[in-house]
């Protein structure tokens, strides 16, 4: 079935669309993982001695042809969707096939073990390389920038400085621990052939050891059972993950809000590479608007949101509701944002350009004051019995008059002594607040190569 | 552009998605109503004496010729959606009429009247007659309805009795008021054709009243500004007119969860049509689940998350950020959800089956402990001192001796003079409780052909 | 019973508690108003001459006299909290007089209609009148900058310019639209009076009117009945107004983000008064950080998230499920963080500085680009057939040559015809961009005194 | 301060208030604990040779003292909550200990470290162990309850049989991986000591090794450092927590659902207990209602919601902003709900009522259709080809019929075949679905007695 592409109500379709992703998470790929289920199935029964070989062949070819296209067409006539797959694949063997395909499961066998793999592929084969192509580019450019002085913002005041290096190191620590979180969870997603309320109660019929031979269908899938399932795998390994998946959007989004902070005319520290061509806005010709950065931030939103729906679809009556019939399909949405959000944050921060001439501009604006943590230190060091609120009232005359904190404490009285006793270090530091950066430079660089290091990057 | 559908990630495009309203909140339905608003413009450009007719010819025929893929393939060289669009347009005019297009226009002037006029359209023209045809469903069932006694629930207890028609007509009540109150948000979304920042900064240029200039536009497309807008129109009524979207799917899933609680086992007053077809799990033959009204509650759960994206694209940074650019095309989603939900649920309430012996059967489980409250009420106003206290001790009796609650009342040496005093059409109610319905029939059948004529259904 | 205040656990009772809202939203608050509705049924049953005026009496007397910690003590006892409630009213009464309390009600009865007029009342007594004074303190602050020249910024770019007062305008004018919106929910919030599941079971066996003897109480307390209630009101009402409430708080939050952002070292328009003996930093004695902006904007991150629990809440089951019970008692919170963000917007607002060289030097720093879009606009006008590119191109010119756009077009061969034929007006604005406000001055002071009128202030 | 405890705006001071849980989350407990971060950083100044042993002593002594009363009078004074702290114990040492508190240290120095320390506390010593004891209660009943034949459930619909006990195991199985997880993430909230913008701007003027400081800090308080940090930890890790203890509430929810509606008057396959003296309505004495069950899915609902807040408060800008003032101080409320809830469960699981003669009868009200499931599998196993499709017949048959899906069988000439060949197991099953339940005994026992393995019960 084809329909034009812009059909679509969702943005994920029509705009936001991956190849990649849609491997796993389209309705195509859904559909994929259910017959690897459906098959290793087969070859289990197989290999236990109840189906002969032939069976396997014939269930691999005809898992090999099954289309979405005639599963929804099967699924209007019967209204179930795994019968209806089931009924196709039954269509494509001979007869005496026909009884081992889906023996002893029950829907959500095939459907939640399918879920689990297709999820653990995903994230370990697009979500996570695409986090560590950007963990790359975040490393790369926190050793470039590990000296370049910035001033230190809180609350968007001026506050000490640190280097953009050292900003940067914050994410790539933050989001290396992500990526570690994700790749243990997405192996911790738990598969299940416990059948229809999670008993073995057809199972069993058949085998003595009905959990062993539930571990050996999951095994060909690279999966492990739950301990306990009922007609569903308990859910909360997937909201764990998903927990994680929206943490990792979180950590982009931030990083996505300081960026276009970075970027505004009056601080112009960053700025998104611009094309030739590219245009700023429909009517005012001269805009450099991050619109990259925003459409990240804009993502989050999305997906923050729709977590909720998640955690929502915890609670399923007794041995299952169906009532994450719809809910539950939606999931994979959230990882697409996240996907396509992590690759744009990647190109755009591959081609961020540094405006070093806006970097000190901006670090001298205050004529000094963001040094005044380092006067209010020294004499409290020093055995000034108010030194906080000493310093306070100077940085109040000094902006009043409008004079450099370091004048204005040349000329008081009382600062005299205090000046003396500073090492030359410390009245360097006073002059030069770029130099009044603690570790940052080198805490920059630890920080990148260890996680240079740690994913052989 | 064409591409598999099943290829799709979200299922409001390979599994819920619906032409109807694809028409309005489909991204090609979005190009066209940009392009009417773009049209409105150029119409009012000419009236206003600026532009000669034969433009607003040229541009009308080629609005009519631009597709969404054309404008992609723009946007992708030069960056900028709305630009994108014009240039589309532009192309297809003569030199002399290009001038016009989008002139004095901002992106947002096309984009958020655009959202306006569609958003309109598409609660006018799909979600309010789909809520009217359930409402018509319901009235109708309430109405027949209206006399089928049925046990009051409270807490999943049995409390005293109603009529199954009185409790729909709760749900007619509520969805009524949910329309009206959908009506009436949808022509309160505004419009603006204010220029970059709001301050009619280019089209004070040409007009002494950029103001009605502005609503000249918007008239066009059925429109009113917005009082103030900055870049954009104020994000308020678009939250207003989602959050009632959101209250309608609420009430869609607190039916669908009484359907599916009536539908239990035990219960099994209520039953969803069965096809003859019809499949109800993969390995259990015999299963008749509630899919449907399953499935309307999970799409609650997708909705009631969302909205929550809604809510936070509410702040926007001065005269506007773009951190809505993804984001708030996420939005039609929801009026999607809630029309798929809302047909479904009336094609399953128009074939409810009602088991009219099970709810005689259930009516009676407590062997009438539910006129309880009878007796206290009528004991209270006879003056007993202790009512309420007395008949719970009476009921716990009935309880441990298995007996009904008439018969332990009969043997009550304290009850005797009470007993006397009962009118006997109190003495009725309590040997029948299928009588103590208070006005429930009455009420089922006023408040359903209310509405019923209200909306002329 | 009391608590060292800092032992609570929610900041909203140990930190920003406010008195005026606990009077309503208190438990001791709701203690009132349920009695309040207890009184009133029985003055009703005294009109309709079931109970003697002396009951009545008694029953305002002992209603007077009921704490909260006493009916705590009942409940512990019997479990139940109304019933507890009525137990303490009937233990201060006269036997005769016992029979008459809470006579043909349910618990709900008294519950929801106490909610109903509680939530009215405060919204009308002190949301409305806090909103209202920062309404006024906008008008004011609109008025008295509307002719004060700021850049306009979309995209945290600078964009064309607009007036101080203008960007206030806009908040005045939403600010406005959700105090009438808020005025109008609060009485639409309906009572009930209609017993145990809705069908006026109890009542029914008094009165033959049981809809009017509900209107009658309810008229009591000047509330509507709900058209159709079950044991509990229809909740939708209910959503409305805090859906409204919601909104104001995200009103709130874009205006202290616009404001905090303003406030940028970098940026300095705004400040926040900073008291003599504030400290801004316990390390840094210079900073001045905007903590009341913050800290409005953290209000909203609060309750945005929890509107989606009075969401949740929609779905009670049959004539309802009690999973509202600890979750309704939440709501109130809501209100009380709107009310402490909106006084604490309303003394930030009053004393909010503005930094006029800093508006004066900010709108020059893009050295005249901002009128790149009058440029273009006009370049369209005169017929130039590709405008907009031309004018992009030319700022890129200015940019790269770090000239003033008007220098470059001054020596731009092809723009020289174009110059020629531009009005005197239309030359002074491209020399002084502060000209370029579109009327933003008069459109400030034509919002601010609609709404000054409308509102009395 | 006092106030009466009902002039509390939130329930969870007014009623749902736990003194264990307040130790660490109240205001007062955070005062605690940001004393006990100030008296650390002076043992390890005392350590590293900076300040005399007399000044540990006095600051000791001082931070015994110092109440949260006197801190908010300061903080009234100055607006800064962390210097008015300080100032409290400054005022309560000599001089020449004065300069040797807050050393080096910037506010969230002493602000993220205490709420790690406490909220690592909180969930060691309060959340985990009321969980634990919950989890002894369940796997307690799941033992007793392991061989108890019960319907199992799907849709709300008899599907095949279980046991009881094997239904509470997944609980146990669920919980159990919660309390693991929850223990884990506990230890893994990191502190912070590296100043105002995480540069140890200035620790790196009194030490050579900054981040040793720092970590010898934190040792004193049972943590350790974040790799990176800016005035603030990266809030990842506190995140994660949180995400945890919803998926522990999400987890209750669901058990309390389950109960609830085994508890429907139709079902009655569990029961709260009830107190003698207890009251189920206002109005109806005879009712029974969940009213635990239902708080707990109430609690669910707020805690659920306000996860989003968390979420929220990830994003801040540059080296931190302030807009988690007010928002992360309701954090530890979510923990307070979800121990009430706990201890609440625990309280009533303890002392469910299990009614077996209703479960009994619950299993056969579908005549045997309940191991159409087993009919079905052995024809599929016996090579039937079509085995699904005729035991669905067979099952419309024998409700059309209203006989048993056995004597249908029996009269089915197709059947007769099959039924021979079925083994005398086979037949014993379908004569008594009772049988049918897999290895659910044994799992029930296998996994509750795992969990009491290891964790000791």
């Amino acid at each position: 079935m084809g329909r034009n592409l812009f059909d679509s109500l969702s943005p994920v379709d029509y705009r936001y669309w991956d190849e990649e992703v849609a491997k796993y998470l389209s309705e195509n790929g859904f559909t994929r993982y259910k017959l690897l289920v459906e098959l290793a199935l087969v070859k289990v029964l197989h290999r236990r001695g109840i189906c002969p070989e032939v069976a396997v062949q014939e269930v691999e070819a005809a898992c090999g042809q099954v289309t979405t296209d005639e599963v929804y067409e099967e699924e209007d006539r019967i209204r179930h969707d795994i019968r209806a797959l089931v009924n196709c694949v039954r269509a494509k063997v001979s007869e005496s096939a026909k009884p081992y395909i889906h023996m002893t499961a029950t829907s959500y066998d095939i459907i939640d073990t399918a879920n689990a793999t297709r999820y653990k592929d995903v994230v370990q084969k697009v979500l996570v390389p695409s986090l560590m192509k950007l963990e790359g580019v975040l490393i790369t450019t926190a050793l470039r920038e590990a000296e370049t002085v910035q001033v230190g913002r809180t609350h968007g005041q001026h506050a000490v400085p640190i280097t953009f290096g050292f900003a940067l190191a914050g994410y790539v620590s933050r989001l290396g621990g992500c990526i570690e979180a994700l790749k243990s969870l997405a192996t911790e997603l738990p598969g299940k052939f416990s059948g229809a309320v999670g008993a073995y109660n057809a199972s069993s019929l058949f085998f003595d050891d009905p959990e062993g031979f539930e571990a050996e269908v999951l095994a060909e899938l690279g999966l492990t059972p739950a301990e306990h399932s009922t007609q569903i795998v308990p859910p909360e390994a997937m909201i764990r993950l998903f927990s994680e998946v929206v943490v990792a959007m979180g950590i982009l989004a931030n990083l996505a809000r300081d960026m276009r902070n970075l970027q505004r005319t009056e601080i112009g520290e960053v700025g998104e590479e611009f094309g030739a061509d590219q245009v700023g806005s429909s009517t005012m010709p001269q805009k450099r608007n991050p619109i990259n950065f925003e459409n990240i931030e804009s993502m989050w939103k999305i997906v923050v949101a729709r977590f909720q729906t998640v955690l929502m679809d915890q609670v399923s009556e007794h041995q299952r509701d169906l009532t994450n019939s719809a809910s539950a399909r939606t999931y994979g949405e959230i990882i697409a944002y996240v996907v396509s959000a992590t690759k744009r944050m990647t190109r755009t921060m591959r081609k961020l350009t540094v405006d070093r001439p806006n970097l000190e501009r901006n670090l001298v604006i205050q004529k000094g004051s963001v040094v005044a943590e380092l006067l209010y230190i020294i004499l409290a060091a020093q055995g000034h019995p108010d030194a906080h609120e000493k310093v306070r009232v100077l940085t109040l005359q000094a902006e009043r008059e409008k004079r450099s904190l370091e004048e204005v404490v040349a000329g008081d009285a009382e600062m005299k002594d205090y000046l003396k006793k500073m090492t030359p270090h410390q009245r360097q530091i006073l002059s030069n607040p770029s130099l009044y950066t603690g570790i940052a430079a080198k805490k920059a660089k630890v920080v990148a190569k260890e996680w240079k290091q740690k994913f052989g990057l």
